[in-house]
């Protein structure tokens, strides 16, 4: 299985915010064996949020959207996800019962729009707040609040399934480029993908989907590179 | 000015490494007034990165790649910007100068691939590493590693200008959907747009290409809402 991340919201796109949602679901769809292809942070513009969720609908086989939802000019995801499906939005009878039943609103007194989803979407309910999400096909549209998002995911999170990998780490003193020889060799031997990262020293991940082919690479290269 | 930035790695895609990058970098072009418009991640994949790098220059007036430059396997960068302009990469003779001079490599001791960069490409000198940066036409490709991305930005920061902005902001402790009235009410009476970003609290940021438009916008706004 593999999957997009559409990050919306201008206030990542002027750096005021980390993008600390991007990083959560990566490395939770990795822990899950789902390969993230693409994260793409775009501004809170109809237009932008709904070419890139198209785009990425008819390229992956999951896409995960988060921000923008609630009830302020600026909060446009829902509009955004509907275009790119051709629906329209309208009030979401599931999501108002919810917010009746729970958060102890009148439907009256909620705010126009904050339970309105794309037409037919499966409404996702937000334990830790008040916008709900939804699921467009596989499009998946949570909150931009970390928490609301953390805890909508795990509503879903056996939706996301993929072929589980197992990465070995081996650190060594030299430099990536006297490493060449080594990286090529470890990857005809072995059924392994070998990553450098440079850092003080150099990491090298080796991944596999079988844990003992990438415990014995990662051996295997342990003893050729200087700790 | 608008600018788009691909960030290259699968260690970014899995969630391993957090994209710090990516946040300095839209906050120091948002400093010097550039509108960032997309922040993509990609995986070390030549096509990948140079189907997105060429739809970006075709969008937008900069494009700023970092990541994947180096000697290993998985350093396609350079490949990748090369294709998406066309073009074929090559050992950069002023780039092979700088290494021979100031990092002390003879230019046979270099793996190969170092200082290749695109024909015609301008090299950018990696003053705290070794793998030079280029540019491309308006594309500009730097280093993954934090300290030698910021240090080669720096060199060519000039490069990148827009209309400044200027933004104040307002802490309230009413719920955004209490708010609309007041954020429709002030992006009528001044020149400015309004933001709202919920938190503890929730920040409103008024911003206004006149410092003087934003503050009497965040001062109306302040006298309004509850803090």
């Amino acid at each position: 299985m593999d999957a997009a991340i559409v990050t919306v919201g201008d206030e990542l796109l002027t750096g005021d915010t980390e993008n600390t949602n991007a990083t959560w679901l990566c490395g939770t769809l990795d822990d899950r064996g789902v390969d993230v292809e693409r994260v793409t942070t775009v501004p809170d513009r109809v237009s932008d949020i709904a070419r890139v969720v198209n785009e990425y609908h008819a390229e992956y086989d999951a896409v995960l959207v988060t921000g923008g939802l609630g009830p302020t000019h600026d909060d446009v995801t829902m509009d955004a996800v509907a275009a790119a499906f051709g629906r329209e939005v309208a009030p979401n009878e599931e999501a108002l019962a919810w917010l009746e039943a729970e958060g102890g609103y009148a439907a009256d007194d909620l705010a126009t729009g904050t339970a309105e989803l794309p037409v037919d979407a499966r409404p996702l309910h937000n334990t830790e707040g008040v916008a709900p999400g939804a699921v467009v096909e596989s499009c998946y549209v949570f909150p931009g609040v970390p928490d609301e998002m953390h805890a909508m995911f795990a509503g879903v999170a056996e939706e996301f399934e993929g072929e589980r990998t197992y990465v070995e780490s081996v650190e060594t003193s030299e430099p990536e480029s006297a490493l060449l020889d080594r990286l090529s060799e470890v990857q005809e031997r072995f059924e392994v993908s070998v990553g450098s990262y440079p850092g003080e020293s150099v990491t090298l991940k080796v991944t596999a989907t079988e844990p003992s082919e990438a415990r014995r690479a990662a051996e295997w290269l342990d003893e050729r590179v200087e700790a």
